[in-house]
């Protein structure tokens, strides 16, 4: 069985030596034999899930076995054999996509998303919330939180500016990676972990959180909140809303098909299927009444959200005389009122 | 009758010697007599409400008076005393809380706030907006925003970054403390002078005004309005809006009580008692016409939005095939009759 | 015939040469013969639309041309005079306001726009999309987004901090100006092209693209898209929407009047006269149908909302008892179906 993933990193701790965040510029999924060869021969690597301290010597030795072993990694060996001596470096590899137990692995997991290199939903993310400190993101770097109030005090006296830009476990993806081909007006609405696909416009009204985010090609001007993905071609209006787990409706997770808009400031409390439409300031739940339109807008039956969960084809409106909800579909009532009473 | 406030601080004036901010490391509240007496044998001080100057020698000197009188505050003496020459050191004693008269009053305000030493409405703020200049908030530090063009183009002739953050009369909050036991994913969106409670988050969509927040633990995804107070176990969804004034409805203040949840893109006009729910998407004004459906889901009166201020255990909802804004209680018809005409 | 705009700017190329950004602390709409003199005698201009890049040498005798012709002018020569050997300099000339061929001159009419020297919909910005690079905004300032990931490799490495704060064709405003007689309380919301009126505030939750703004005094907490102009005294609520184009409605731009009111949460998808209000939480759209109630709210008409787009003194309400869209006017029910039948 392959191991899953490596990658060297550099990165913070705090006072006491705990790890606040860790930079991986290259993370490797299924690392080849040659690669893990260098890491048991150099670092005593024996198996396991592991986060290796290193010191710079050690790191050029690593360095020194990678040359012939794997280039690519070799490059980034050398170029963190001159960090800093407060830098701390480390080498993590994930034998098995297990539940994580140390920061530097929390790290390496979301570092695989944000690179592409796991789609969201396809990597263990069990418990990574107990693992990753709260730590404030500041243009100094990160600082722990118990040491934030002297370095504020220290740098107020000398006229030096810290700022703090955030104060929580996750940072920003584009301080540890910009994929290829997206725009991101307002980065710090991106969390690391978050999954981006090429041809992604973020607007500054967008938000993506961890473990979530878009397949393909999207304009993303509302919020993708943790666990949802967006298919290919989806647009996703200003403002508009997808939450985070189904209301009242069980462990559904939330997703958006392809080709599909969200108006803005509309909202989904279901997954939708593809070419799916909701108008601007309507927000479907789960519980949400609606009434199912044929193909010639004749009434076939009244159901709940939940029950149109991942269809395709489907437009969400409110009549704005009647104030009805309606899903207006292109089928015929024989054809829905077969698909309704499914099991799906 | 005690002292209201007090409170050493480092600042930036302008090149006229008008104070733009300052930064007041550890505030206190109703100070003892041993501190009052240090600042008036060292200072000069004789009462009343007062900002004082105070140079560097000056500031030693009352070091040393305050090494015996309070150790803590000798502490932010001691540091304040190595500052850089163009920083500007005062001490702001508020004898009463009254209507300020001076940048730095407002700003002690402002800390006192969000030190969590006083409540939102537990502080005089009559005209502090007059007293507050604006400010470009930038990487090298407040600017006058008169002196800011100048400044611009030296930087960008040098290729220096010279970011403007924030062109506003309140700094972002977290440059000048943050409390212990919140996470704020982005700190550009709560003002000095918010309120955050212990165990808070204030997600990216999240926004706290000043003289505003949260009592106790709250995940807050949503917008507080100024002078809007939400409290212990209370959740704002993502995009809802709290009203600053009640639109139409007089001097009401908008409150949030415990316990309750404002759904993703929804918003209230009027104060909410405990438990209460506003599902996602539904706005709620003073004048909203709304049905009050009993524990049997019989319709007992239609009421206004008004008449509902502050009433625990109610959950709005717009029914989504009548397109009815409905108030759904736990409550027997009697008991609802009696209580919506009782003078609240 | 007059030649359109000139300016003096310093910017940044990347590694190849090309343009990522230009910074004109002063651009001239219809420039004076004595400037456009000194620009042909010192710089070799013959005519059209050109951006010529200049040396240190060059900048120093430019400016002595203009010490006499423009002293405005010449105090921005000699600051650029000063540059540092890696900023680039030019000189952009626009004879008429025709379809831009290179970066600097996009740059040129988005800062016309800032600087309010021509008003949004007033500049050809035809294909300006494919002329501006995607860039990393940094704090060390604009960089190829093909540069970035080995920047900030060596930036990790020595913990110097890299903070990517957009990755965007355009930069926010506040960098390159800041209009007299503004608050924008977080400046990554207001893009380079903006139009900010003397009088303006962008709150928090406010947002302005380029081609787009405010004519006068506004609060503005909702979102002005693309294209869109808002007028002298309107307000627009927290988290609301407007249109970039009209949805289901062919070209028509959207604009709000003057003293308008979008509630919070609440949208347009059309044009709006003056004095007229949208109630917090509503969308109205090309396409929702709307019941038209005259001064003594009897129904006189039902019609979609672009049958009113442009049409002042308008309240729109759904009404929370019936869920239909209303429009109330304070006129007769033959004055408003004179109206509503006349081609507008």
């Amino acid at each position: 069985m392959s191991t899953f993933a490596l990658a060297i990193g550099v990165g913070t701790q705090n006072k006491k030596g705990e790890w606040l965040e860790v930079y991986y510029p290259k993370p490797v999924i299924n690392p080849s034999d040659e690669l893990l060869n260098a890491v048991r021969e150099t670092l005593g690597y024996v198996g396991g899930n592991q986060a290796l301290s290193l010191n710079i010597a050690l790191m050029h030795t690593f360095q020194d076995a990678l040359e012939a072993a794997d280039p690519a990694q070799a490059a980034v060996a050398r170029e963190l054999g001159q960090a800093e001596m407060h830098r701390k470096l480390v080498v993590t590899i994930l034998e098995e996509d297990t539940t994580s137990t140390s920061t530097p692995e929390v790290y390496l997991k979301l570092h695989l998303l944000s690179h592409r290199l796991v789609k969201p939903h396809g990597i263990n993310l069990t418990g990574i919330f107990a693992l990753l400190p709260n730590v404030a993101w500041t243009n100094k770097g990160a600082i722990d939180i118990n040491e934030l109030p002297e370095a504020q005090l220290k740098a107020h006296v000398k006229g030096e500016i810290l700022s703090v830009n955030s104060v929580d476990k996750f940072p920003r993806m584009t301080d540890y990676v910009v994929p290829t081909g997206v725009r991101i007006a307002d980065t710090s609405r991106v969390r690391l972990g978050a999954y981006l696909g090429e041809g992604t416009t973020i607007m500054h009204e967008g938000f993506v959180n961890f473990n979530a985010g878009t397949l393909g090609s999207s304009m993303i001007e509302g919020r993708i909140s943790a666990g949802v993905v967006v298919g290919n071609g989806s647009d996703l209006g200003g403002g508009c809303s997808t939450m985070g787990t189904l209301s009242g409706g069980g462990n559904i997770i939330i997703a958006v098909g392809e080709q599909c808009l969200i108006g803005a400031n509309a909202g989904v409390g279901i997954p939708l299927g593809d070419r799916c439409t909701v108008e601007a300031g309507l927000y479907i739940t789960a519980g949400t009444k609606i009434q199912v339109l044929d193909e010639n807008k004749e009434l076939v039956e009244t159901v709940k959200g939940r029950d149109l969960a991942g269809k395709s084809d489907l437009l969400f409106i409110r009549d704005s005389i009647s104030g009805t909800v309606k899903c207006l579909t292109n089928k015929s009532a024989i054809a829905l009122n077969e698909e309704l009473h499914a099991n799906n």
